[in-house]
């Protein structure tokens, strides 16, 4: 049986004991931006249910145009006013630069991407930094109330990023 | 108290029960792109456990340039070879339009946002989009194995798009 179908068995059995529906605004008002990594277990880390937060995602958790765009409809659209950034250790951002990893694409593909593949050196720095793209972007409304963490992959545990 | 300090102390009972670390690559070689929708709760809707699969999400689960971005990044560096795309009923982007959210912001901030919103008005027709717009890119060597869903927000349940 293929990974995708072993899925759809689950989901049979999550569906069985499903309680829903839930309203479609986030009953918590929260809006989560964090890394793809398979590690991060998003509801469970942070005591979500079903309809608290919007959860938005994608290789590294860096705020990129799509981040804003998603955000900004959470916000004017679903009304979610706090904002939740969460990078990790052991990132697979870490491990390469944009410049390799395009050169590598370039010379297998004979194409170079033109976006930014968006990998970083420093994890806090880069958290501090997706704040700030979202602090100066003209289209979000409310950006009072950013907080940006550091996951660790090996206890578990948020810590904050000042 | 605030819903992210909130968050943090039901994170910390989460790590008092945390068995890390696993690996960087996810071991079930998955990558899900997903709406952000606070009511996808995607480890839990396909059985996932943390390790297993990358989480892509963004509003719509639209597959944009940052969606490629990711899945170039989790084929690439980290081994994934299967995608799930998921959609959902009752999805925020059924209920409005491009040019009509964009017209908003102009009205309000007195600029036009340069992106697209990517509203749609079928939930089929666009994952159908989504699936398409893999497979033609440049960039992602593996597209053999993506396949669509629908998660419906009352029964949590998914169904195929063929």
């Amino acid at each position: 049986m293929s990974v995708t179908d072993e899925c759809l068995v689950s989901n049979e059995a999550y569906a069985a004991s499903f309680a829903g529906p839930h309203a479609l605004p986030p009953a918590r008002r929260l809006a989560v931006v964090a890394c793809m990594d398979a590690r991060l277990n998003i509801f469970a880390m942070l005591g979500l249910k079903e309809g608290d937060a919007h959860v938005i995602r994608n290789a590294g958790g860096v705020v990129t145009q799509d981040t804003i765009r998603s955000v900004v409809i959470s916000q004017r659209l679903l009304g979610t006013r706090k904002i939740m950034l969460i990078h990790h250790t052991d990132c697979g951002m870490l491990t390469f630069t944009d410049d390799q990893f395009k050169r590598e694409i370039e010379k297998e593909e004979g194409i170079r991407p033109h976006w930014a593949p968006e990998a970083f050196r420093d994890l806090e720095d880069d958290v501090r930094q997706s704040i700030r793209r979202i602090e100066v972007d003209p289209f979000v409304p409310y950006t009072e109330a950013i907080r940006g963490f550091v996951f660790n992959v090996k206890t578990g545990l948020l810590k904050e990023v000042k």
